[in-house]
């Protein structure tokens, strides 16, 4: 791929009023940028003519300095330039990306301090990104954030779905509420957490999905979060504006930049159609390229694993029931009473490897595996996991031998239990064990409070740890799916090697009591705006208690709306999370799991409504094959669409997995019907989505499978 | 060497109304453990009869925890043995070390919780150390500090020799004030320094010195500071008792413990003489026997290097002048203008070399040797200093290979500017680098803030640092000489590759302003309690302003005094810190430095008194050659010393390098005078020391030079 950019000074630049201006390739969006009176910068975001963003202040509020920079502005420059390059992602919904903007960058120069500051905006057809950039410049070397005063001041009293901020978890169940009703909910919407920390009664997580009364749907969230404190939303309810809230180290600051440097980006994506938000790539464009130059060993893949019997309660990560508490390298493991109920022994490891053997996955997980999980959370236990110490019951060659035998990988687990200098301290070691061992994956951990105490989950500190894991795992080719870390903002495309993240509330929640039965029609509109998501769907037994007799959750999910996910939650890294013994219950439904794809070279969002439903289908990379996911809400629906995007006169059969008329995410969720009909691209399809369920089908080129 | 322990229940132990009583070996010492009403464990210590500690509680104040561990004791068990061994230390003072004591371990019951505590007292003929031992239980698993509540109750309104309590600065001046007048003197005391942060204004730092009016010596300190914050004292100065007060984390907390784990000992050292303050090897004793299996490889050494050009101003760190800051990676140095001030350019490096060859030096120490030293300090700059790029001028490969020519090692310096996770992600590639190039000692520095902000030096994270690091060269086979790290606890018998710390107010000083002409004879006393002191004598130069024309400073100190400084300041690395120059101008005097050795086998000490004089007597390693120091403080003084323990009947050469009549460490620091006289172990020796003087004698034995 070869990147083609133009400058072109004052090319798009209209200078109304005091207000300098720019449109969109598309002309649809456009952006206002001015300085109030007092210097301080401002900027309004219109669609179509309708305000997006109302005048919203632009700046930042330093510590300890001569002045902030938020006022005191002149404009000294203004430059304009426009971009159109197409580039391919190692991975991902689509074979190309197109990187499609107008920009300007406004150069501020502060009277009083003779410092400079760059304001530069990218006006996409789906949307907005700006960032704040500090030249190097001798007035202005060194400095602390005290905060970030971005605003986004709305332009009604929207309907968002959000989740309550919080500087150590992301893993909520996503309110709808009109934005006045926020405060009054923020309390209910803060359950029970591992570890949690509030700091506002209108304090929101990005990425934030929100629609207008006149049907405009907006996101905000922000991308290439590197090197910067994670940014949160907080709503002055009464104007209806968010303004950023970084998130803070343990003495309060926010960050701590040194010039030259950038911001992550802002965003907002903006449409009048859904659909346009889940298609939009603004936040990957906003990224950098990938700094891999030989990607060949990153590969999209499909895993099962020994970790849905841990998180139901029927196994365990532990070994033994006999320790109070462990010492690496002190406690002796040969020498206590191993438990009836460790997951990770070799026997069932083997269990799963033929089982992805037999069924056509890539890899097995395991959790569990190395000494510790005796004792390992919340006790600000600094050496609590040492990443090459098996459990006597886990043989590491013997696996490592008998996975390669049946042509299976094996994705390593890493839990750092919120200890990460513990973890950097041996990480290197890791890793080496990892590629000794045929792992080439890693799924890594951080439950719990950061270590050490004061920090947490999302400040600079911690962002900075985040992404030396996914540097440090590139070294040595290693693939990340980093669960519990920041919620993604595209680094993805920088850093192909990390492949998912969890990030927000996972399919694990179905096992501790259970999630909405429209989480799923949310999650595309927020947390995967910035990267795939490790949701580990495909879940067949939606009663708990049937795995582990003392566990009463239910999964609010019905069969068909689990096959879905594979195709409405696109992640180059997707997991059967059901027990085998469930699959093998429904071998039909399991089929579609089976033949599903990871990597795809086209993605139709054809249906979308965020709490609602969605609707897509995707083309299966290198092949003429197609699947398609509904996943639906609360209410039951049905889908008219068109299969308009297959290859015209060519024939294709569909195999379509539904519900079933009666079913139901809560009373009947297994109810499904497999029909096959041959499909051409003149097909048309009326299709019953239950309460809670979907619809997954596969459109196979006639003649091959 | 074979360790010899004889556990005897119940041996001494004498039960004393409700108390339980320990004697030393030579029965000086008397300690009584008893319970107060309430269960509160209260201890006292009594030498020759006269109250050392009088009536002090014991105990542990936890967070968040049902109970502290302060009362609602019952003792459960009492065991009395002793403990008679020698060890041989890798460096030292002395061949071997007696470890001699009266064991007494009370494991007290906690009735409410059923919790158990181990209280562990060993009482040596010089002093005591007791700790806290947590064994393993089932009530007793995490906890957490809120503080330590161990006091201290001093029988009357001692004199001191006392530096203010800070959390990240252990470089004050010594104040000599009564107890009672510490808060008075307090803010005077807090001189101006790049980090500090005080708690109390009745706060002090171990090793605290202590005369009483009916001249005891009392010294309170700290053994095997390991996974625990390091202990101030918090005076109560109305009842005059001291308490721990503890090092906290960014959040307030003083330490996260698990069961089983200790305490580190708190020393308390006594006598009516104090020359068996300085001679105590409580410290040593009370930690673990060396972890390193072969130490071959850890070598006492002198050495010279290109450092105090830098502290006098004389020279830089920097390369350039032109940078406002530096981004490690980004900054491209080759391209930059160097300053004509350098200091570690390969070519004056050689001049080192040279140098340190002719004049018989193992060492050549260079500081500012890696890029970053433009802008490294006090910014929060995370990747600031990377331990392996060079500077342009400075070629390690040339140097490496030039110093192996002339049979001289080179030393590192890695400065970490407090960012401590940098320094762990860069500390494997850095040892390697450092062994590839043929340096076996690194110098290590944190000077300023610690990383991440809110954490601070003395804190636990933070100690395990410095552990790490210590245990990471071991395996590298690096010996560590660190700077700003936690003054040192014995903990070089562990980890004999520790040969040296600063972790105190050096040399470095007499080039900002000057410190005080008796430091030196204070630092014996109390910082030197913990180990070895990086202090960087061989000052010939007193008026700075010849060095660099801006510095005024002044050394308060004669250059006999400093001479007499590798004898009195024991250290297995000595720096030779002036200039050469400044050696070639005093051939006669240098010649000291040249002759001193750095390892012995045995050590008298001869006259001390803090604050105003110490007279040591040390034969060197392997020899029957003895070295004398004296240094004296602000008043004129003659030493009067008999040689007894010269080997009878044989004669030795006496080299004396004292101050002249006039010498005076402001007035006339460079008035000295050497003289020769063969001596005996019959002789004495009347001998002058100016104020802020002292003399230093080599005595070699006859027929061998």
């Amino acid at each position: 791929m070869k990147y083609i950019l133009i400058v072109c000074t004052w090319l798009t630049l209209t200078v109304i009023a005091n207000a300098q201006e720019l449109k969109s390739p598309n002309g649809k969006l456009e952006l206002r940028f001015t300085l109030q009176t007092g210097g301080t910068p401002v900027y309004t975001l219109d669609y179509k003519g309708k305000a997006v963003i109302k005048p919203s202040k632009l700046g930042l509020e330093l510590k300890n300095d001569q002045k902030s920079l938020l006022d005191d502005f002149t404009i000294a420059d203004t430059k304009t330039s426009f971009f159109d390059d197409s580039w391919k992602p190692v991975w991902g919904e689509v074979k190309f990306i197109r990187n499609h903007y107008n920009e300007m960058a406004v150069t501020l120069n502060q009277k009083e301090t003779d410092r400079q500051l760059i304001i530069r905006f990218r006006l996409f057809d789906d949307g907005l990104g700006f960032r704040y950039e500090f030249p190097s410049q001798k007035n202005l070397v060194y400095f602390i954030i005290k905060e970030e005063r971005t605003q986004f001041a709305m332009a009604g009293d929207h309907t968002a779905f959000w989740i309550p901020g919080d500087y150590d978890t992301q893993e909520y169940d996503y309110i709808r509420s009109r934005l006045s009703e926020i405060r009054g909910l923020m309390t209910k919407s803060r359950t029970e957490n591992l570890a949690q920390t509030s700091f506002s009664t209108t304090g929101v997580q990005t990425s934030l999905m929100m629609k207008t009364d006149d049907g405009l749907y907006i996101n905000l969230h922000e991308a290439a979060l590197i090197n910067y404190a994670c940014m949160h939303l907080n709503l002055d309810d009464k104007n209806m504006i968010f303004e950023s809230w970084l998130t803070p180290d343990a003495i309060g600051d926010k960050g701590y930049i040194q010039s030259p440097s950038v911001s992550p980006w802002r965003t907002v994506i903006v449409s009048d159609d859904a659909r346009d938000v889940l298609a939009s790539k603004i936040t990957y464009n906003l990224n950098e390229p990938s700094k891999i130059k030989q990607t060949s060993w990153i590969k999209p893949m499909k895993y099962v694993g020994v970790w849905w019997a841990m998180i139901t309660g029927k196994s365990s990560w532990a070994y033994t029931n006999d320790l109070p508490a462990v010492q690496l390298g002190v406690t002796n493991f040969a020498a206590v009473k191993p438990n009836s109920t460790h997951g990770a022994t070799t026997a069932n490891v083997k269990k799963y490897i033929d089982f992805a053997a037999k069924n056509g996955f890539d890899a097995v997980l395991v959790e569990g595996w190395n000494v510790g999980w005796e004792d390992w959370f919340g006790h600000s236990k600094d050496y609590v996991f040492d990443f090459v110490t098996p459990y006597p019951d886990f043989h590491v060659r013997e696996l490592h031998n008998y996975a390669k035998s049946k042509g299976v990988k094996m994705i390593m687990h890493h839990e750092t239990s919120g200890s990460v200098r513990n973890y950097e301290r041996h990480m290197d070691t890791a890793y080496k064990f990892m590629k000794a061992n045929g792992y080439d994956a890693v799924k890594s951990g951080y439950v719990g409070p950061i270590l050490p105490r004061g920090e947490n989950h999302y400040s600079q500190w911690i962002i900075n740890h985040y992404q030396y894991a996914i540097e440090k795992a590139a070294a040595y080719k290693v693939m990340v799916n980093a669960h519990e870390a920041v919620r993604p903002t595209g680094i993805a495309r920088t850093w192909p090697n990390l492949i998912g993240n969890e990030a927000a509330r996972g399919t694990e929640y179905q096992a501790f009591g259970g999630s909405k039965a429209n989480h799923v029609t949310v999650l595309p509109f927020t947390r995967l705006i910035g990267g795939p998501m490790d949701y580990t769907p495909g879940i067949f037994e939606m009663d708990i208690s049937k795995i582990n007799p003392d566990n009463k959750s239910h999964v609010n999910s019905t069969l068909a709306n689990q096959l879905a996910l594979y195709v409405t939650m696109y992640s180059p890294l997707q997991m059967a999370a059901d027990l085998p013994e469930n699959y093998n219950r429904f071998p039909d439904a399991f089929q579609f799991i089976k033949d599903v794809a990871v990597d795809w070279d086209e993605s139709k969002y054809m249906e979308a409504e965020p709490g609602e439903y969605i609707t897509v289908a995707r083309k299966a990379k290198r092949t003429n094959n197609w699947f398609l996911g509904n996943v639906n809400g609360e209410q039951p629906r049905t889908s008219e669409i068109a299969l308009d995007f297959l290859e015209p006169g060519k024939k294709y059969v569909a195999t379509i997995y539904a519900d079933a008329k009666d079913a139901h995410y809560k009373t009947n969720p297994q109810a499904y019907t497999i029909r096959k009909l041959v499909v051409t691209s003149q097909s048309k399809l009326s299709q019953f989505s239950a309460p809670g369920g979907g619809y997954a089908i596969s459109i196979i080129a006639a003649g091959k499978k």
